[in-house]
């Protein structure tokens, strides 16, 4: 399976690029900048001893892979899935990590933007070709505790309002050492999904941690289908 | 402590009514009907083998308590709050468990309702006398779990913009075995806290469980403060 990271030199990019290059996955990290791709590819290379990453621009990054990452800031992204949208096609699935942070448009990081369409989720859906599935996921999983060198102490909500594509994503999410990836029903629900970062953040910034969510009280089975 | 339960014969309210009764903490389970109040107290007496709890009407209720603790349905928020105004005094606090569920208008329990002020809680906050201090928490606490025989395994994310109240409310948050309380911030973050009971709810439908939520990675004594 090929993955391109779109926006992947960033820290979410490049943490989500290192935790599935270990797994033994193969990553297209990708940038505005090729060259910044390619120096990010070679770094993430270098770090886990394999040839498992290549860099080079957004578009083309798309255009080879399997899944495609979204992870940069909210106020890229629309203008992002534009440039990126010649480059995809039917069958392919997008994992929006988007947050709308305030932060974005010169507010703070402990709140939210209100988005049109929801969520950015699904301002990410009606911006892809038809026959793209667009899956809503790791928001909640902080830059932070990806680029650490130890298992991740968070649970992963997964929404989708294509079944397969979300099944596929908590399969991808679980890859990640410590991650449960769970079943967060329809796209919809990515706008609470989404929001929770902004408590996180809060959090973080008040107790000076690196927070993430678990969810406690389901069925085994939750966490595994 | 006297702690009045404004909707204290439902299953949150009367969850957490047990459990802090267990606590030996004095309570007034408020409800519209008096005699329904008593009789919920009368048998909580009876569970716990100790008369630490009395029942009456709402406003009655609030009359004599430090601590008033909301939780009715969103669609009864304000008409409730204003109920009860003329019996509440500066210097209390008041605890708003409300979720804005789109439930309450015939939607669905997993989607909210946008509510003007930003969030159930401030809306209380607008509805209080002067000098009432008003405190989030206890949303994503399930009635189901407070309701079982054993500790719960959740954290309780408590907003306000008085600091001494949240500190309050997470000190008794805390005497719910299991429970750890953290500081969510300012009242306007509880717009979040509130909604997440939505997706918590989701999972439940979805995998029949009773879900709760756990926030992982931040210093031990930020569950302590």
């Amino acid at each position: 399976m090929t993955i391109a990271i779109v926006g992947g030199t960033g820290p979410e990019g490049s943490g989500l690029a290192l935790r599935w290059a270990q797994a033994g996955e193969t990553i297209i990290i990708g940038s505005r900048d090729a060259k910044r791709a390619s120096e990010t590819a070679n770094k993430l290379c270098e770090k886990i001893g394999a040839k498992r990453a290549t860099g080079t621009e957004n578009k083309f990054a798309c255009a080879d892979a399997e899944i495609v990452v979204l992870t940069v800031p909210f106020e890229a992204q629309a203008e992002m899935l534009k440039h990126i949208k010649p480059s995809l096609r039917p069958g392919q699935i997008l994992i929006d990590t988007t947050v709308p942070l305030a932060a974005g448009v010169g507010g703070k990081p402990t709140r939210t933007l209100g988005v049109w369409q929801g969520s950015a989720a699904q301002q990410a859906a009606e911006l892809v070709p038809e026959g793209v599935a667009v899956v809503a996921a790791f928001h909640n999983l902080a830059a932070d505790l990806l680029n650490q060198d130890r298992p991740v102490d968070c649970d992963v909500i997964v929404c989708s309002d294509d079944k397969q594509a979300g099944k596929r994503v908590r399969e991808l999410a679980r890859k990640i050492p410590g991650v449960r990836a769970l079943d967060g029903g329809k796209l919809e629900n990515a706008r609470i999904v989404e929001q929770i970062t902004a408590v996180l953040i809060g959090l973080n910034i008040r107790h000076k941690g690196h927070s993430g969510l678990r969810i406690t009280g389901l069925p085994a089975e939750s966490y595994e289908n």
